[in-house]
């Protein structure tokens, strides 16, 4: 079985990718970000102080600038028609200045340079000129969200992976919930869950089976009890207690793809307010499965929504948008937010997610991950979400 | 048992910040790095779609700027004077509007603006305005490095932190030997050790223990057999192979402080071959302990690294420098490199790991960290080095 993106899917994406360049005049083209770089030439890499850089020349050849510890690595794996490489970062010689004389290899004479970022950037310690300081050119223009317009939509074969993300999300849950017992503490159910359902992954899928990423994982991280009250909080290793809400967290990576699974769970009984918030969430996610269909800007499904929290005074409740997109990254553009009017299209995946926050109780908040079709939606994660499924324990 | 860094060492960081605006004159400074936004306020966050901030006013107070979603638990674990919140992203009004406001309470004329990034930057799906266009100043100057460079020296909390890390680190490692047999694949083997070690790390040190990353954790990354050339290889899931040699990864996040362990090893035998580059590997190692001390240059020890590459015609096997900082990041700055002239001081934590890679063969790679000392250096690491401890399987 093999679950990867295949070497035309990727030359299908670089021709898409050369189509808009051509539309915006562009005659060079230099991309520094991972996950781009990754969407357009299947390499998958660590990023780190060392420059990686993608660029495109005059005769649509494509590139790829590395560090020369990846140099056989990205000639291995990455689909492109040349890998440079430089030797180190800083070095001798700051690699800005190879990727420099490499670009110049082209007559840059009034030619349009479109970059997503002025050079690279790193948290690990980097520090170096920008590339359009050192070019000789001054036509230089931004191209910072022309691969990821491109990744909004995806094809059938991204739609699949992001389908088995799923699929070992679910068991990653399932084993969750069955370890989920008062007294336990989180990282103990969440680290056997997680192996189980890792093991599970590996030893079906074989060897076809890159994660990119992280395989199946499950965790509460901290969203236990009244702590569950941040919406992004960190592992606690708090201790399961009769009576408490939590909210999880479950997928996979599969060739870097993912998709969301969270379900708000109750220890072993629930009580009328825990209820009634449960309730309201429910209600405000099927409203938005409902109003979900190409055709609208995203911000009409938080719009209804929305309208739900007001006519129930429940606003103040609520601590974020109710979706984002996803893929190769966990949340991506667009948003199912008031200020995204995004036209919804087929093919884009978004998480579902209307939260309620209640101070000294903790969450209510579902999410799946859901695929926009030709008439509405499809759901891509199938976790029962009604109450009876959800008391645990 | 509490494992952290305190609020009075959070609030001696801020005082040391301020005292590196002082100098460079700045009177109101932007941060919006998330790794010195934690290190100045200890407030862990998940960096997504929406933007945070960090400033500081004409009084010298501090200020985190979050979302709505993140106001309580910024309040609860940020050590900071106010805590501001705008309701979402992207908004009805963007949040950059928001923070322009928020910093023109301010009397901004003619003041001095020090910034880390003319605004906040994001893969996932955020765009936006930079800070620095939107307000109405001549004066802006960039402190990038400000923060990072106070990061460069641990205090003794910092290094106690570490060495917790590198201890459980030790486990997970030692985890991973005793799994590691022939016909086992990488992915059960890794997950078994990191599993019991993140369960032994958790039950030993109880509630004071938060990893603000991943607990302990050993790994492969695809560095089995051949494929181990590829210094920066992914899981590949392989299957371990009588006469193979692997190269290990082990650490643990405390408190997000990190460690960083690797050993190469052999499965049940070793050939004349693999022996004479671990020896060279070994020696090469040694020579770059012996000539870490404070007050030279970091080029000089990859320089003497270097020449014992000359010496022995190992050139062609190398692939990267010998070594960098780590903390709160795994990679930071400064480094062992031959265009690193930074002077090494006490408090410095490094990783030494000169690497050779033969096509074939594979990788031959030690990764040791080490602080250095008023005198030298003090290992920080203590997992065997030799030969004979690391025939496995």
């Amino acid at each position: 079985m093999i679950l990867e993106i295949g070497n035309k899917e990727i030359k299908n994406r670089q021709k898409k990718y050369f189509q808009k360049l051509e539309e915006k005049n562009v005659d060079i083209s230099i991309l520094f970000s991972t996950t781009d770089i990754f969407y357009l030439t299947g390499f998958h890499f660590r990023p780190s102080e060392r420059p990686i850089a993608f660029y495109t020349d005059l005769e649509q050849n494509t590139h790829l600038f590395v560090p020369k510890m990846e140099k056989e690595h990205a000639e291995e794996y990455a689909v492109i028609d040349q890998v440079h490489c430089y030797p180190e970062y800083p070095g001798l010689t700051h690699p800005m200045k190879y990727l420099k004389d490499l670009l110049q290899f082209n007559n840059l004479k009034n030619k349009i340079i479109g970059v997503d970022a002025k050079g690279y950037s790193s948290a690990k310690g980097y520090q170096g000129p920008d590339i359009t300081d050192l070019l000789d050119v001054n036509n230089i223009i931004s191209i910072k969200s022309v691969v990821e317009k491109l990744r909004y939509i995806k094809s059938q074969n991204e739609i699949e992976l992001i389908k088995e993300s799923a699929r070992w999300g679910n068991l990653a849950h399932n084993l969750l919930v069955k370890y989920t017992k008062t007294g336990k503490r989180e990282i103990e159910i969440e680290g056997r869950a997680t192996y189980e359902a890792t093991r599970a992954m590996f030893e079906t899928l074989g060897n076809g089976y890159k994660p990119y990423g992280s395989p199946a994982h499950a965790f509460y991280r901290g969203q236990i009890g009244p702590h569950s009250a941040f919406p992004h909080s960190q592992n606690q290793n708090a201790i399961i207690v009769s009576g408490y809400n939590v909210v999880s967290q479950a997928a996979s990576d599969v060739w870097g793809y993912k998709s969301e699974l969270e379900r708000t769970m109750f220890i072993l009984e629930t009580n009328q307010q825990q209820e009634t918030f449960f309730n309201h969430m429910i209600e405000a996610q099927e409203i938005a499965f409902k109003n979900i269909k190409p055709g609208i800007p995203a911000s009409k499904v938080e719009e209804e929504v929305q309208r739900y929290y007001q006519e129930n005074d429940l606003q103040k409740y609520t601590k974020h948008h109710t979706g984002h997109n996803m893929g190769l990254l966990s949340h991506e553009a667009p948003f199912f937010d008031l200020g995204d009017h995004t036209v919804l299209e087929p093919g884009m995946v978004f998480s579902v997610e209307p939260g309620l926050y209640v101070d000294g109780l903790g969450a209510f908040r579902h999410s799946d991950t859901i695929v926009i079709t030709n008439e509405g939606m499809e759901k891509i994660t199938y976790y029962p979400r009604d109450l009876e499924s959800l008391i645990i324990g």
